[in-house]
């Protein structure tokens, strides 16, 4: 008999290209040993938590015994937490946020899946650039939407603000832009946001409702050669910001992250009380309050950004002497180079026969592309520079 | 411009009475000092966590600066920490059950949602008894259900066997139960239990194709006077267990549940898959991991039941001595009487001119009766008893 839906049925079918490296790379770990398997297919942050967030579960220790300790709380979160992040955030976005601006949420997927809950009617469409985060889709559809995409330019990964402005309909309800870039190591830049922002304010007055934009950042942080991620909040009265403490403070497994909306934007009391209550009956509840502690206590600290750039020249070095197409990323901790030949399925295959994975970028919707994370010791980038090479016919 | 979707809207139209309560709650308290006002309209539990959540804390301090002490895991949990639920669960259903047979959640409201999620067609619909947990048709709708009850027995909430089976169609796919009921208190007896199962053994026959039941028993540990709360996940091949460790452990913002199914399911490896990506892309990714070791640290201990024990007991007394007509409750800490004069609305107006906050069984689906909870200290129950009197004209 049939248990599963027909929907989640389908999904199941077509499972993720990232679970099937992951399967293929465990299965090559067992044959010729972990340390002779170069691995980057996975997005794991693999940087211990910075020393708050243990200082953070001691004093929380201190105080478990306590009634309430970790009970119930306001469904936004506690209200010190959400006061000291919307300081915070404030800071960096250039806005005066108030607590009563932002939500927090079990980590930002679990943030985007309540926006969309909250704002999506039956039909109303998702547009992002592509190549994008796989579960946008997923994420859309739980939702009744329809996730659309926007292929972006080659190489350089910059918006493709024409296509948007095309692609952008009556139905079109959010564009989601993910910068810092997952696969990319894109960062849009200022004056491709003010695009966009003017592409939105122009089909919000036209169709008289919000096209909202959403950025999708928590790789915010994580930034080199001095390149700045542009805030989104003053741009725009309609921009909303999701993020989380997955990656900063190697908190994923614990699932904090938060949205924050644009502090002028009209009627955003309405807003804030259906993400609410959305991440409410989604069965959130509220974010994990241990989480919401550590954020507090940790917030302004990061893991050290210094390994991640040291490995991104490592991988660079690597990509060089195999003779391999790519952009420098900007951020975040992937790059994604042009697989040679065109076909990124079969290089994938090949660069697997030399032990080293990757995850076609036709898993990102962007095919004739690889993704690489470089979440792992530099010296295991460094030793597989072999491999890269031989895989490019060197 | 309007910024929620329009189902959202009527949501927030239609503010829970709850909310209405607490929010009334808090005027009062500001007016008239929070020790004079009789607060019995919401199930926070009060109790502190049992010492094993500090310990457990205070462990998870001391490796927080260990790579990935706190980062992504498998998306069912910890494969150690649910192997010791199975464990636990096993013993307490009587079924040989595997980690692989239950996925770790964002409390038990995560659960239903997941599980929801990945068994609903659109317009397939979720039966459960009347009164019933507010949050259920929030639930159902937000996985494009159709959320549907039928009245239980008068005064005793026992189930209505006949309705039910009268209330099941094709449509059906879930039977939802919840005992030790919220907001009744009833725990429906094995042979309850049975009747249903025989109804649903038939129906899933008839229809080719499961209706599912669905047991979400947050209240399993919290029964009195030696009742016992029947074990489903023998009985039936489609029975599904949802709990979660935010009453017996204290735990209720740290959002830890789960969703197991009976081991002798047909196929039960497909609806595991099915889960588990549900958990994924609702924005759940995982249960929060320092709940998940905290629940493994302080399984098998508890808050001290004796203490709901004695409130319960106080609080019969108090309905005693005010000429109120209701139940014993077996199990949680709910008391659900009959609301004199017949109008519940009505009546809790009155409760809350003698400073009494109570919620009225309308917002429950089951006019006629109130909502009290004993998640209160001993002296503010036997303080109101004077109150109660007097709203019943005594």
């Amino acid at each position: 008999m049939q248990l599963l839906s027909s929907q989640i049925s389908g999904y199941l079918e077509r499972a993720s290209w990232i679970r099937k490296m992951f399967e293929e790379g465990a299965k090559l770990k067992a044959e010729f040993g972990a340390d002779k398997v170069y691995d980057f297919s996975l997005g794991n942050p693999d940087l211990p938590p910075p020393a708050a967030v243990g200082k953070g579960l001691a004093e929380l220790a201190k105080v478990a015994d306590k009634p309430f300790a970790l009970g119930y709380m306001p469904n936004a979160g506690y209200d010190d937490a959400r006061a000291k992040l919307a300081e915070h955030l404030g800071k960096e976005q250039g806005v005066a946020l108030a607590a009563g601006d932002l939500i927090l949420t079990c980590g930002a997927a679990g943030g985007l899946n309540a926006f969309l809950r909250a704002v999506l009617e039956p039909g109303e469409e998702v547009l992002a650039p592509a190549p994008f985060f796989v579960e946008y889709g997923f994420y859309t559809e739980n939702h009744g939407g329809v996730f659309k995409t926007v292929r972006a330019k080659e190489l350089t990964f910059d918006l493709d603000l024409d296509a948007l402005a095309a692609a952008i309909g009556p139905k079109t309800r959010v564009v989601l832009v993910n910068s810092p870039n997952n696969p990319t190591g894109a960062v849009y830049s200022q004056a491709q946001m003010a695009g966009l922002v003017e592409i939105l304010q122009k089909k919000t007055a036209e169709y008289g409702r919000p096209v909202f934009l959403v950025a999708d950042e928590p790789y915010r942080f994580l930034v080199f050669d001095g390149v700045q991620v542009p805030a989104l909040l003053p741009l725009y009265e309609y921009a909303v910001v999701v993020s989380s403490f997955s990656k900063n403070l190697s908190l994923a497994g614990e699932r904090l992250g938060f949205v924050a909306v644009a502090p002028q934007m009209p009627d955003k009391a309405r807003l804030m009380a259906g993400l609410i209550l959305t991440n409410r009956i989604l069965g959130f509840v509220n974010a994990p309050a241990v989480g919401q502690k550590l954020m507090a206590a940790a917030l302004g600290s990061s893991v050290d950004v210094a390994v991640y750039d040291a490995r991104r020249k490592a991988m660079a070095e690597v990509l060089d002497a195999g003779g391999y197409e790519y952009s420098m990323p900007k951020g975040a901790f992937y790059f994604f180079p042009k697989a040679p030949g065109g076909d990124d399925v079969a290089f994938v295959n090949k660069l697997k026969e030399q032990r080293v994975l990757a995850v076609p970028g036709t898993g990102f919707g962007f095919p004739g592309y690889f993704r690489l994370t470089f979440c792992v010791d530099e010296t295991i980038i460094r030793a597989s520079a072999d491999g890269f090479k031989k895989a490019n016919g060197r």
